[in-house]
C-alpha cells in the first residue's frame, strides 16, 4: 500500500479501512530501513498514525506542517514522495533525517534543535494574515520540547492571535529520556484524565439547577474569578495563556485523530491538540528502551542488539568517570543536563549522586544561570552540553557566569563534526563563541588521558572554564604525553624547525597523520599540542616564530574567530617572523555525513593536511 | 529618618507606624538625586515598600534576595548602606545601577537582563539543601520579564523543589511599556480579583454539605481531574506547575507584605507571591509616563520636564523613519521587537501599521525564529533590538535565519558602548558574534544617511542582514560621502599613501579626528568606511596593501573575531606586504560611565587614535 503513496496526498486515496494496515507497512519499512542505516526510530514510530491524521486531513505543500526538532518527521517524508531516499538516510549527500525545505516543498520550514515550531509557525500565520491567505498552519510540538522557554514565548506570543493556528502537542511522556519539571507533572494529570465531552458547558448548567447552589453559589464562585468552567476543562494552564485545548485524543486511532482535527481548524484563534502517542510503538525493543532507541545505529531486528561495532572509550564516557571520580572526593561538585543525562556522559553520576545531578529539562538558558546561582552558593557545577545546544545560553555565559568570574565548568561534547545529524547538529563554532567572551579559559584535549587531566584541572580555576571534546571515541595513543597541565600552557610534541603544525584537542590525531606523512617527505616539522585555545600561549607562538618559518593550526571550528584566526592576529600585531596558515572549517554550515567523509571533502584531514603544507614548501 | 539606616538590617530598627514616612522619605530622595544624575525612576517608585518588607522580614546578606533585571534595586541600595553613592549613580566609577556583588555582600547576584532571577535562586536553593544550610532566598521578578522563556524554564524546574523557596512577583502591569500576551492577560485577571482568604478549603467542605451536591458530585468534579480547588485558588497557571501561589497582595502596605512574606517563608516547596504595585508611584509625571520615566536623564522636579540638552536625531530615530517609509511601498514589509517598541524607534511605524507590527514580549528567541516563519511565508521582516539582547537570539539566528538563508534584517540598536547601563547592555560583542554565523551580511554605517541608504540596500538582498548602529545622535556630516551602497564594498574618502585608517560604522567620527590630527603633522593618510564588516572587502584590502605600510582599523567591538582581527586574517593569509593593526576594545567586560569618558580610557577616541599612530610611525 505503501507503494501507492509516491507524492504528497496520496494518502487521501487509501480507504479508511486499510489505515491500520497502512501503518504497519510504513512501521516495517522503517525498522527494517532504519535497523540497516541507523536514525531516529522510537520517536517516528510514535507518530505514525498522527502523521497519517494530518496529511489526511489537510494538502500539502499549501497548509503547513511545521515539525518540532523534526527527527520524528520519517513519516512525513514517506508520505510526500521521499520513500527512495531511506536507503541513503542521513548518509553524505542523502536523505537528510530533519526536515529540509531544499528537499522536499513539503516541509515547510529546517529544523533540529528544540522548541522552535510555535515561533516558526507563528510567522506563518501572521504572514498569511497580512496577505489575506487561507491555508492552514498546523506546529507540531513533543512534550520535551514544551520545557524549552522559547516554546512559551511562543504560546505567550501565539494567544493574541485571532485566527485559526492549531498547536499539536505529541505527548509521548519523554524527551530523549524521561521529562522533567512542572510541565510534565502538570500534563501527566491531564493524561490520566478520562475525557469529559461537553462536560464543560453541562456542569455549569447542572449546578445552576442543584437546590442550595443556584444563582448565588455561581455568582459568588465566578466572582472568585476561577470559575466553573475551570472544574471541567482540562488543559486550563494553556485556556489561561487564552490558547483553546482539545483533548487528550488517543495518539494511534487515524480516524479520531482527523475527527479532532476538523474540530480545530474551526476554532478561530490559536487551539492546542494534546495527543497522547507511545513512543516505539509497534516495536518491542523500541518501547521498552526507548532511549536507547531514540537514535540508533544499525541493529538486529529479531533481538533489538546493534550490529554497530563496539564504541571504544568515547571522550563522553572518559568524561563521565572521571567526574565520578573527582565528586567522589569534592562534595561540591554538581552536574547539570538539559534533558541529555545519557548523551552526555551524567547517568553514572546521576545514579551515584542523585542529589548533586540536576536534569533541567530542554533549558539551555535557566541551565547556565542555574550554574551560575550554584557557583555563587559556593558549589562547583559543571553543565556537561553538546556544543550546538549550548549556543542557546550564549547570553547567559556572557552576562551571568563570565561577567562575574564564575566558577562553572562548561563539558561542550560533541565538539567539531558530529556526522550524521548534520548541518544544525555540528559543533564548529564553539571555540570562536567562546573565545569572544571576556574571562573564559577554553580547552580541548588531545586524547582521553588529557581530557581527565583537563577536569581535574578545570575543577581548581577559579572562573570559567570550558572543556570541548567531539563525539564518539577518545584518541589513545601517546599517553606518554601527559606534562602536567598549566593555564595557557601548550605542549611541543615534536620539536624541530621549518614548520610547525599546532592542533587543536581531538584534530591532534590528524596532525599526526600529517606529520608522519611530513616525515615521510624529508620535512623538519615541529608538532605541538594547543590545549589552550584561550588564553593563548603567546610565548609558545613566538617560540615557535624564532625558528619556524611557517605555523600551521589545524582546528574543527569556522575559521572566523577560531583559534588560527587568534594566532594569526597575534602574529600580525606583533609583526613575527613567521606566517601563520590556519586550516579550518570554512564559512559555511557543514551538511550531514560520516566523519571521516566530511572531513576529506573539506580538506581537514591528516593527507589533506599534508600534501597542503607539501604544496606550500615546494610553491 | 533614611539617615539612621547606615547598613543592612538597620531597617528592623524603625516603628512600624514610621515605615510609610520612611517610604516617602526614600521616594524623595530617589526623585531628587535621579532628577539630577538620571536613572531609573518609575521601576523604583513602584517597588519601596515591597523592598522595605523585605529588608524587614529577612536579614541580609545571610538570606539572599535576587532581583531581576535589577534596575529596581536603587531601594535595596538605599536600605544596605549605598545612600552616598546616588551622587555618582551610573557615572564612570561610581554606583552601580545594577546589583553588583563587587559593590556589596547585599547583591547576590549580578543583573541586567531580563528573567534571570529564578534560575539564579535556584541555584542558591539546591546549594543551600545540598550544604544543609538555612538561610532564605527570594527571587524577585517583574511581570514583565515573566514573558522571557528562561523565566518559565526555571518555574518548570523549580516545581520540583521540596524546600522553601520565594519567588516575588512584582506585578506593576509593565515591562517599560504596557506587557503583552498569554500571561499578561491572565495576571491581569488575577490582579483584578478580590482576595478570598481562606475560601480554598471552605468552599470545598461547603460544597459537601449543599443538598443535591454532596459527595457523589464531589467525586465526580475531583475525577474530572480539575479538583475543586481550581475553583477557588487565584493562580491556577502556577500551582498546575506545582507552585504554591499567594495572593495578590496590596504591594505598597509594608505590614501586610510581611505578613504574607512570613507565610511564604513556613511553606515547603517553591512559592510565588503576587505583588500588585505601581510603576512611578507618589510622582505624578512618573504614574502618568512610566515608560518615559523608566530610564530618564536629569530632569525638573516640578514639572517633569527633562532637563537633558535635546538629542539631535538619533540613529534610531532615523531608523524609525526610514523603515516607515519604506514600509509604505512596500506591504511585504513586517517589524519585530521584543517588548522595545520606543528604544528601538518602532512607535512610528507600530501607529502607521499596527497589523505589521508585532511586539512580542521579552522573547528574543521566539521573536528571531517568529522573524524566520514570517520571511519563509514571504514577508520581510525587520527585528530591531539591542545590540546585548541579541545574544539571546544567537542560537535562534545560527540555526533558524542563516541556515536557511531567510532574508531577516536585523536592526542592532546600541551597538558599541552605550554609556552608564554599564557592562551587562555594552553592545560589544555583536561584530564577532554575527561575523561568525555563515551566510550572515553585516554592515554598520558612519552617518545617518549611510544607515537610511543601508536599511533600504538591506530589504533587497536575498538574505540574512544586520544593521549595527550605536545609540545616541547620529553624526551628520560629510552629507557628500554618499556612495551607492554595493554587496562588500567599502568607500574610499581620502586616498592618498603611507597610512591607511579603515573605520567601522560610527568609528567614523573619531577615524576623522585622527585623520585631521595626523593630516596636520604633515602625515599622508587615506580614511576608508568599511560599511561592510561582513562580507569582507579584499579587493579594497589589496589594494591598500599595495600603497600603504600600515593599515589601522578602528572598530567599537572586542579584538577578538571582530573587523580588524578579519583584516589581520586576510592579509596574514596572503601575506600581503602590509602590517595590520586594530584599534578594538580589549578582551574585557566595559564597566559604566559616559561614552566619551569610556572612549579616552579605552584609547579609542580620535587623539587616541592619532597619538598611537604618531608614536608608531616616530618609533
Amino acid at each position: 500500500m505503501l507503494e501507492q503513496i509516491k507524492k504528497a496526498n496520496d494518502i487521501k486515496e487509501i480507504a479508511p479501512e486499510d489505515y491500520q494496515e497502512l501503518a504497519a507497512e510504513i512501521r516495517s519499512f522503517l525498522i527494517e530501513k532504519i535497523s540497516k542505516t541507523g536514525g531516529h526510530l522510537a520517536s517516528n514510530l510514535g507518530v505514525v498514525e498522527l502523521t497519517m491524521a494530518m496529511h489526511l486531513t489537510f494538502t500539502l505543500p499549501e497548509d503547513k506542517i511545521i515539525w518540532d526538532v523534526g527527527h520524528q518527521s520519517y513519516t512525513h517524508k514517506l508520505l510526500t514522495g521521499r520513500t527512495a531516499g531511506f536507503d541513503e538516510l542521513r548518509c553524505f549527500g542523502g536523505l537528510s533525517g530533519f526536515p529540509k525545505p531544499g528537499e522536499s516543498e513539503c516541509d515547510a520550514f529546517g529544523t533540529g534543535h528544540s522548541s522552535t515550531s510555535i515561533s516558526a509557525g507563528l510567522g506563518y500565520v501572521r504572514a498569511r494574515e497580512i496577505k489575506g491567505e487561507d491555508y492552514q498552519v498546523i506546529s507540531v510540538i513533543g512534550d520535551g520540547s514544551l520545557t524549552g522557554g522559547m516554546a512559551y514565548e511562543a504560546l505567550n506570543n501565539a494567544s493574541q492571535v485571532k485566527s485559526n493556528f492549531i498547536i499539536v502537542l505529541n505527548d509521548n511522556h519523554m524527551s530523549i529520556s524521561e521529562n522533567v519539571g512542572g510541565i510534565s507533572k502538570y500534563l501527566n494529570r491531564l493524561r490520566s484524565a478520562e475525557l469529559y465531552h461537553g462536560l464543560k458547558k453541562g456542569v455549569e448548567e447542572t449546578l445552576e439547577y442543584i437546590p442550595g447552589v443556584g444563582k448565588p453559589m455561581i455568582r459568588q464562585l465566578k466572582k472568585a474569578k476561577n470559575s466553573l468552567k475551570q472544574l471541567v476543562i482540562p488543559g486550563m494552564l494553556f485556556e489561561d495563556m487564552g490558547i483553546t485545548y482539545l483533548g487528550p485524543v488517543a495518539g494511534h486511532d487515524v480516524e479520531k485523530l482527523c475527527k479532532t482535527f476538523r474540530e480545530a481548524r474551526r476554532i478561530k484563534g490559536p487551539v492546542l491538540v494534546h495527543v497522547l502517542t507511545e513512543k516505539g510503538r509497534g516495536y518491542e525493543p523500541a518501547i521498552a528502551m526507548p532511549d536507547k532507541f531514540h537514535g540508533v545505529g544499525p541493529f538486529d531486528i529479531e533481538t533489538g542488539e546493534s550490529l554497530s561495532p563496539a564504541t571504544k572509550d568515547s571522550y563522553t564516557d572518559v568524561f563521565g568517570k572521571v567526574l565520578t571520580d573527582i565528586a567522589m572526593k569534592d562534595e561540591t561538585v554538581v552536574a547539570i543536563t538539559a534533558a541529555m543525562a545519557d548523551g552526555t556522559g551524567l547517568k553514572r553520576f546521576a545514579s551515584k549522586f542523585p542529589k548533586r545531578f540536576f536534569d533541567v529539562g530542554i533549558a539551555e538558558e535557566h541551565a547556565v544561570t542555574f550554574a551560575a546561582g550554584l557557583a555563587c552558593a559556593g558549589m562547583k557545577p559543571v553543565f556537561a552540553v553538546y556544543s550546538s545546544f549550548l549556543q542557546r545560553g550564549f547570553d547567559q555565559l556572557i552576562h551571568d557566569v563570565a561577567l562575574q568570574k564564575l566558577p562553572v565548568v562548561f563539558a561542550v561534547d560533541r565538539g567539531g563534526l558530529v556526522g550524521n545529524d548534520g548541518d544544525t547538529h555540528q559543533g564548529i563554532f564553539d571555540l570562536s563563541y567562546l573565545s569572544m567572551i571576556p574571562n573564559m579559559t577554553v580547552m580541548s584535549p588531545k586524547h582521553k588521558w588529557e581530557l581527565a587531566d583537563m577536569l581535574r584541572f578545570a575543577f581548581k580555576l577559579q572562573g570559567p572554564v570550558a572543556i570541548r571534546y567531539p563525539r564518539g571515541s577518545a584518541f589513545d595513543a601517546f599517553e606518554e604525553y601527559r606534562e602536567e597541565i598549566a593555564l595557557g600552557k601548550s605542549e611541543w610534541i615534536y620539536r624541530e624547525e621549518e614548520v610547525a603544525i599546532i592542533s587543536v584537542g581531538h584534530m591532534f590525531s590528524e596532525a599526526v597523520l600529517a606529520y608522519k606523512k611530513l616525515k615521510e617527505a624529508g620535512r623538519k616539522v615541529s608538532l605541538i599540542n594547543a590545549r589552550f585555545v584561550k588564553p593563548l600561549d603567546t610565548q609558545m607562538i613566538e617560540e615557535v616564530a624564532k625558528t619556524h618559518s611557517i605555523i600551521y593550526t589545524v582546528e574543527e571550528n569556522v575559521k572566523i574567530g577560531g583559534f588560527g584566526s587568534q594566532v594569526a592576529d597575534y602574529a600580525e600585531e606583533h609583526s613575527l617572523p613567521v606566517k601563520v596558515c590556519p586550516f579550518a572549517l570554512p564559512d559555511d554550515y557543514v551538511e550531514q555525513g560520516n566523519v571521516e567523509v566530511l572531513r576529506e571533502v573539506l580538506g581537514l584531514n591528516g593527507s589533506a593536511i599534508a600534501e597542503k603544507i607539501e604544496k606550500d614548501l615546494k610553491g
